[in-house]
């Protein structure tokens, strides 16, 4: 493999990120939900992609664009397929890369594949998700959901947009047809896995200088808000043994939260305190209470469970001391999504191949392999991002590592194809 | 001195602040703002008070009630004399005793020493001041600086109330005269010293269960706003190790300054985060940026200055570890206040005769003797009030403390007559 490949296939994937980027619902800036005007046109650009490259193309009742290339080998595994995709719905004003590279880097897999003359005992379909952003309706990862046979129709007329548009209105306005969400599902005994190429959205290949990472889970996650109930008083006339004050037992808590974060490093373990309010909230009186939310994640369920246990104890002892009062309600729970050890040691023997270090990482954040999840095994291969940042116009990745991707991407189905993507 | 008289001057006390919390400018609860309609009232129910206890009363331009009892005995103090008061406006949704209970001490304790028959060879003036709590104008403390020479005429006209109405607009509508303020300035060599009796509006002689305690100083503040400003990031997607977490540093910062309070407790150093904003504020994101409020307070100043040096060394410290930066910047500063030793032994002395411990305490919370120690020597005694409750209908003071106060005041001046109170 020559460095002029990688940055063919970099350039191309460039050249088509920067051709959805311009499909937007506003002027000026990145903004593509799902079902809209904007949507429409990226899902007519895919499909014509798909078909250009030899892929026969559809469009289920969700919305998700999925083109189909044929195995090129009879054979045992003939009759089944392999699923490579991401999605091309936005946040309000977004980056280029977020979602879109995995449908492109997908789209120019399948074209490699065929100009290669490759031969794949499967089946493989590229998806180009609408849904996985959750911007405009209140339900999220519709569109992978339905794929996995998992969706629920009654979101169909329960969810809608700030408009009062219904899921079911907006896809009939797509050119969707809502009666026929059961079809969009995959039979599971027909798809072998799910791969996904997704940016890091993270800062820790840049910042260990390496472009491409395999990653080991989709991070569980578990929010809480924590309550903190001590007693206001006069900030100049109660001493401070006497205090009961919410908002310093609340640091201590804050504290403790990121301690025990930290003592989990090698379950690769985060917890956040994003959001605080206290009451009062004036500068001379003593804070009665303070409400903060802890989101704690980690690559497995078991460590995160244990830390949330953690924090609590030190939550019940950090307010016996100090004589306050705390309710820790968790109101969000998902278990982790496992990647399949089958999908990462192929990617991890295309990353191999191409001469670079194999870094494992968890992904903190949600992607469309938790809904595929219900229906096979599920793969992500991230790629290195700028400072972490996404979500925002400032998300940026190197075309030459979106190249290795791309590369990465064809070389990791050779191997499930070889069955070394076996473990 | 027996038990029934200590009740007796109790109930009357309890008696007078009852009929000065029927006077309100809301129905259903106690708001009595300065200058208005309700304060006119009160300041004329004091009025018929001091005359009927046997004083010559005047009212100055800014509204201050005066009741002077002129010396029994003459002598070289005979064309001299004391203050005796506090303030008549309250807060809004006040209690009953903050303010009240110092001017009805002082009315109670000349009818006293008039029925008592004892001779001070000094002149004795009750003050019944009007803005104490500076609700109403942005200014506060006016009649006691006017009382002290220190008023600021600029705030005749500059100071407007939410209704737009300047302070010479309300002052004229009260009845009082904004041109001549100068007028109601003591001269100096007139006045042998400020006395004030107030509740403590704190709970540590309800704590230690004493019933009143004797004022070393008004404590100065110094009030900060603390600005941190980290990095925000994805909360699933950033390593504990690489984070610049704005909350955590604060967190750490706030119990930082807990700790070198706690440190100054011999100083009775008080300080507190009352106020904490941050941003972006949600729950996925690694907050960026935090303000918080510090409120310092101590018995002197140089601790306090010493404090907030510890104070910014400790966040110098946490935020280079941390990798974020801070700015901590002072928006407002007041001295200390000393209470005179002379005066305060006189009110020790008195605590003692009633055969009570002497507790000595600063007070966290400001007062007209902070304004009228401009012109003299100041000293305050503290009532014993219910869990440190006050500017709020929950505020209670006990009748028998109540009438403990006024017999130590009485006795105060006695001894301060007899040359007792010199130290």
């Amino acid at each position: 493999m020559t460095t002029a490949v990688i940055a063919d296939l970099g350039r191309r994937a460039q050249s088509m990120l920067d051709a959805l980027a311009a499909l937007s619902d506003e002027d000026g800036r990145i903004t593509r939900l799902y079902l809209s005007p904007a949507h429409r046109r990226a899902a007519d650009l895919v499909a014509r992609w798909m078909g250009a490259a030899g892929m026969a193309v559809s469009e289920d009742a969700l919305g998700t664009v999925r083109g189909h290339l044929p195995p090129a080998v009879p054979g045992p595994l003939a009759n089944r397929r392999y699923l490579v995709g991401s999605h091309i719905d936005t946040v309000v004003d977004a980056g280029r890369y977020d979602g879109t590279l995995g449908v492109v880097a997908a789209i120019l897999a399948v074209e490699e594949i065929r100009a290669r003359g490759l031969k794949l005992p499967f089946g493989l379909d590229v998806l180009a998700f609408g849904d996985e952003e959750g911007v405009r309706f209140p339900t999220t990862l519709a569109s992978s959901s339905a794929v996995a046979g998992v969706f629920k129709q009654a979101d169909l007329d329960g969810a809608r947009d700030s408009a009062g548009v219904s899921l079911r209105e907006a896809l009939v306005g797509f050119g969707g047809d809502p009666d026929r969400v059961a079809a969009a599902a995959y039979a599971p005994e027909s798809v072998l896995g799910y791969l996904e190429v997704h940016i890091e959205q993270g800062p820790v290949l840049e910042i260990e200088g390496r472009p491409l990472g395999v990653v080991t889970s989709i991070a569980g996650q578990s929010r809480y808000m924590v309550t903190v109930t001590g007693e206001a008083g006069h900030a100049g006339t109660v001493p401070m043994t006497m205090r009961r004050d919410a908002l310093a037992a609340s640091a201590e808590m804050m504290l403790a939260v990121e301690a025990v974060a930290r003592a989990g490093r090698a379950d690769q373990m985060v917890a956040t305190v994003g959001r605080l309010s206290l009451d009062p909230g004036a500068v001379n009186v003593i804070p009665a209470r303070v409400s903060f939310t802890v989101d704690l994640r980690a690559e497995t369920d078991p460590p995160r469970a244990a830390a949330a246990d953690a924090i609590k104890q030190r939550f019940r002892e950090i307010a016996e001391a100090r004589n306050v009062a705390f309710l820790m309600d968790r109101y969000h729970d998902t278990p982790t999504t496992p990647a399949s050890p089958r999908i990462q040691a192929a990617f991890a023997r295309a990353v191999e191949d191409l001469g670079l270090p194999v870094r494992r990482l968890t992904s903190g954040a949600g992607h469309d392999g938790h809904a595929m999840h219900a229906l096979c095994d599920i793969g992500m291969l991230f790629v290195r991002c700028r400072a972490g940042i996404s979500h925002n116009p400032n998300e940026f990745a190197d075309a030459t590592d979106m190249g290795l991707a791309v590369e990465a991407l064809i070389r990791a189905l050779t191997a499930l194809a070889d069955g070394q993507g076996e473990v």
